[in-house]
């Protein structure tokens, strides 16, 4: 079915209609975008894009990411009215109210159709570089018969301006991802104003200069567009389309202004676009034929996806499946690692326990991709069974991601959500200050993607305080569903890695060291980290102390410990590698480790601030509250005050003995 | 004086023989960059910056900002050469040592010859835009017999491929910051390995498309380095110069890979090394004609500071000199606001009170300087008294930083580090994330900005968790010597304000509502929050209960506290706007607000963890530890537990009463 141009744009104002009202009746939204690019998303839906409502997850459909999230109506527009089981009109009616699954922002947890959730400017294109990356291994892996498909981007000047489009087109141009087409709604308005207030930019020459093949068309001409979209569709680079439109195009006296981005139009503009549209029809109702028109082009579909449900009963296509639905193989290999270092008790930094860990891990998990931005020799990252993936071997499972920690994150957003494999990616812990807000994302999303941040403190040493983390182990605790680890030896990396996996519903975070640690644990018997705390010495004489550390700085507890001990002060050892896990187990496990009338001494290379709600006002805090400094790691340590015998003084001291 | 490029070779070795011997002494750095770039540094020293050696912070002189940081030994062996009080060879002999102020990256703090503290890839050239804009502006109010100077710039492959550079290169070119040069370390290399690893870009396409010129030289050529230096200088335009160079150059067998980036060369290479550079000396010594002529290349500076010092003598120059001193008008007008305010009690969004402040603040001091990220409208940043500042007209005061909010941060960092202004910049709060290394850096670096955050919780409303700030506030708290206010009214907001201004060693972050607020304050003859947290409300029954909040919270928690008085239990309310001067009152101060034995609560509309250092493990903490949601604010706030009855409800049940 083909529908001519002159049915086109009847159905691109039903998305201008819902656009409107929907803004309007929430008194709160952005009716600019949805009207200015209705027409190039009704070109792209009914001309280009391979989907089927009846399956929003199908695996084999086109990818379609709203990366400009601020004209969420755009996309839940085009759901209802191609018969998306949600949102329904009522859903629509309820845009941006509590409880409706039409938030403000498109969220991936909410509507089976949004394929993630965008809003924060810049990271729906940068997530898409990873949707594609994603489509093309799975291709290299499993053939054209089961992975065949393209991912299409509706961008806005703000997602271009964004640092995070450098690094996500430099990536994709770079891996020539040329299934990926964006398509730039090139209104020349921002918030401020005219985008010449902020930028003057030749944005398809830099494009180019990225290895990207550019088009443009008229974004109101139906025929334009059909000719620059399969133009792009064919180039075999990564496409920008530049839509020249006019925002809030429909809107006989705000179109074309920053007026009409972020607000409701108002009832009398509502009243001369309805008029200028040729839109009789009530708010949220849809002239019959217009929706059957549109109903129609949604149920075409089924031929495709059932032609693909046929190739894939085949054996390879069943494996496919089951492993797209993220079943993971046997680790038996990894258990015996485990096993076998808790025996060897090698001393390690837990950077290389990881490297270990996963050495193992990506060797027995196909699903598992990894990388690095540009610190793949810091993070060891890369494993034997992990060769390069290049723009001439998709099927390689190692991304080198250049100096791009935003993009890396954001890609690996994009490869999680796409479906069929689980990533990782490194960076320098103190450098999650410059993809913090993918990470968050990754939460929000509840994406599986396992970062991996090495030189998690001043461990870090002679490259001082701009490469010391601080605040950033406690910082990211904060971020509501992430995981954070800090394991202190090889066997707890291990185990850290092991609850990573395992956790298929939201991100985890390793913090990990560059310098060498002794082992702590000789029996792996139990996943304790699985815990978030667990008691790993107790006490021999009377205790009165209870030492609370995480990673590096266990073992230093192990230290005090001991010459607290040997002053007759019995004192337990607690570490405490995942907080999250050890919130959520209950009252008894948590008061037991964590007894009443007993000093409790936090001891971590990071603020202070935090511990609190373990220690109590009355506990004592060994912390960092400044910043570091440049110097060898051993002397950095004491200098801070990290040293057994300076905090066995601090804790005599407060128990007056 | 000009040096015949013959007698150039040996100086630059000087910078490659003490960069090699200090990495190597050191055991760790990076002699790739220095060795490198030695050429083109002895041309930019010797031809083209104006620098004085006896007065390192003398205003009109040229910036030299090591963009590229990890290359430190670069900057410490050129202020050592050219005669800076420091760095000593001793403090060369000791770089990376605990105390020396060679330190693993430049600190600005640590050195009077370093403009900023780099290491942090791409933020250097994103200050460098910073530095270059307020030299413009303040050339266009003070004119050129008093500020006429140029921003160079190294920054190798990193710092280009780092998101922020896009930012940034769209901003200089965007306003046409012409004094702005760029040394691009072209050697193809990155930690990785080959640049062509992650990157196929066309960097001078992409430079020429953000409006930059563009030169080229071979950058071991003195003559062709000094033609494109030349060229750089010339043109109008802000440029980037691609100094085609080798790695590590003098090493005989580890340059021009990434072998000799991060590590010491070795003995054995460093034997080598000396051979084929003819370099006789041992370890730390300096041939004295070689160190003559650095030496006199110094002394030359002292000329045109001479000049300059004289005409700095007029009244306006004075004038100037006292200004970029730092010296603050008379802030009478202000206290006036402020004691207006007091009276009137404006029921106002503290974004709205934020933008009176400024109203006053700005037309009093002429030092500050505006703009946001594309958010003028929301953040309400923008005055009267600030025009725009844009390449037709550098006299005004407000940029429009575009949708930019890491390059508007770093770009903030760069002009209060240039001196004479203070930058303040807003976008909302969630969006500190994107920005957030670089605030970072403006503590570190002791500067002077000022972030105007507003939207700063579940009062966002409609737009969605995206956009909800959860644990931005206290993970702000945690950066080192940042300034983290959160006002509950006008009155505080304006004293927030002052603290702000007054702090001239130091950045601040405004955490302001989107929501209107009632007044809670009726009198400003002090300012309260300049004690970081005070007592806002005494109980009139016996006290039982201690309420602690800020922001938006802080009326909560006086219509909590009222309800509870109503039932008989005394309840106490403390504002605490600013938790770090909080913590630097005296203990009778801080214990006379948080007595002992009274259930202490905080209600704050953010994360709990960290509350609990004030309300102990036997508090209450209302706060929301989950991802907000899409609606109407005054229905997220109960939504998510915050309404004066369910808190009185907790409170009793706390108290079982």
């Amino acid at each position: 079915m083909s529908l001519d141009h002159h049915r086109l744009a009847p159905m691109a104002n039903a998305i201008r209609a819902l656009s409107m009202d929907a803004v309007q009746a929430a008194n709160s939204g952005h009716p600019g975008m949805p009207m200015g690019m209705a027409d190039v998303a009704t070109v792209l839906f009914s001309r280009f894009l391979k989907f089927d409502p009846a399956a929003p997850r199908w695996p084999d459909r086109d990818r379609f990411i709203l990366s400009a999230g601020h004209g969420s109506m755009l996309l839940y527009s085009l759901l209802y009215l191609t018969g998306y089981e949600a949102p329904t009109i009522d859903d629509i009616r309820n845009f941006r109210q509590l409880g409706s699954p039409c938030a403000g922002h498109p969220e991936n947890f909410e509507l089976a159709g949004a394929e993630c959730t965008t809003g924060p400017l810049g990271q729906g294109l940068a997530m898409a570089v990873g949707f594609a990356l994603a489509e093309r291994h799975l291709n290299a892996v499993w053939g054209d018969d089961l992975v065949d498909h393209n991912t299409w981007v509706i961008a806005g000047d703000g997602c271009l301006m964004e640092g995070i489009n450098h690094e996500a087109i430099g990536l994709a141009g770079h891996l020539k991802l040329g299934r990926m087409n964006v398509l730039w709604d090139d209104n020349r308005i921002t918030i401020d104003g005219a985008t010449s207030l902020s930028t003057s930019e030749d944005i398809p020459a830099r494009y180019i200069a990225a290895g990207w093949h550019v088009a443009r068309c008229d974004g109101h001409d139906f025929a334009d567009i059909e000719r620059a979209l399969a133009e792009a569709a064919a180039d075999p680079r990564p496409s920008l389309v530049a839509c020249h439109t006019i925002i809030g195009k429909g809107a006989p006296h705000k179109q074309g202004t920053h007026n009409v981005h972020g607000s409701p139009l108002g009832a009398e503009e509502i009243v001369a676009a309805r008029a200028q549209l040729h839109w009789d029809a009530p708010a949220f109702e849809i002239p019959a034929p217009i929706l059957a028109d549109w109903r129609a082009l949604g149920a075409r579909g089924a031929a495709a996806r059932d032609k693909w449900e046929a190739r894939a009963t085949s054996e390879k296509g069943r494996t496919f499946q089951r492993e797209f639905g993220g079943e993971l193989p046997s680790l038996a290999s990894f258990d015996a690692y485990l096993a076998e270092i808790s025996q060897s008790q090698p001393k390690l930094a837990t950077r290389k326990s990881s490297e270990n860990a996963l050495q193992s891990l990506t060797a027995s998990i196909p699903a598992l991709i990894g990388g690095s931005a540009d610190l793949t020799g810091s993070n060891l990252t890369k494993t034997a069974a992990t060769a390069p993936l290049c723009a001439g071997d998709y099927a390689g499972r190692y991304v080198y991601y250049g100096i791009r920690e935003f993009g890396m994150a954001a890609a690996m957003n994009g490869i999680a959500l796409h479906g069929g494999l689980i990533p990782y990616g490194g960076t320098f812990l103190v450098f999650s200050d410059y993809c913090r807000n993918a990470i968050r994302l990754s939460a929000l999303q509840r994406a599986q993607v396992v970062y991996v941040m090495t030189h998690d403190s001043l461990g870090v040493g002679e490259d001082g305080p701009t490469h010391q983390p601080i605040e950033h182990v406690m910082s990211l605790r904060m971020i509501p569903g992430l995981g954070v680890y800090r394991p202190a030896d090889a066997v707890e990396t291990a185990e850290c890695w092991a609850l990573a996996l395992a956790r298929r519903d939201g991100p985890s975070l390793l913090a990990l060291t560059r310098q060498n640690l002794p082992a702590l644990r000789n029996d792996a018997s139990e996943n304790l980290s699985a815990r978030g705390g667990y008691r790993l010495i107790c006490a021999t004489a009377a205790r009165q102390v209870v030492l609370l550390a995480t990673g590096s700085e266990v073992s230093l507890a192990v230290d005090t410990a001991k010459a607290l001990e040997a002053e007759g002060i019995g004192a337990d050892v607690i570490s405490m590698p995942g907080w999250r896990e050890f919130d959520m187990q209950d009252d008894a496990y948590r008061a037991g480790l964590l007894p009443a009338g007993v000093l409790k001494v936090s001891v971590e290379a990071g603020v202070t601030l935090g511990w609190q709600k373990y220690v109590g006002t009355d506990g004592l805090t060994i912390g960092i509250d400044s910043f570091g400094a440049s110097g060898p790691a051993e002397q950095l340590f004491p200098h801070f005050g990290f040293a057994a015998d300076q905090i066995v003084s601090k804790i005599k001291t407060r128990l007056e003995v």
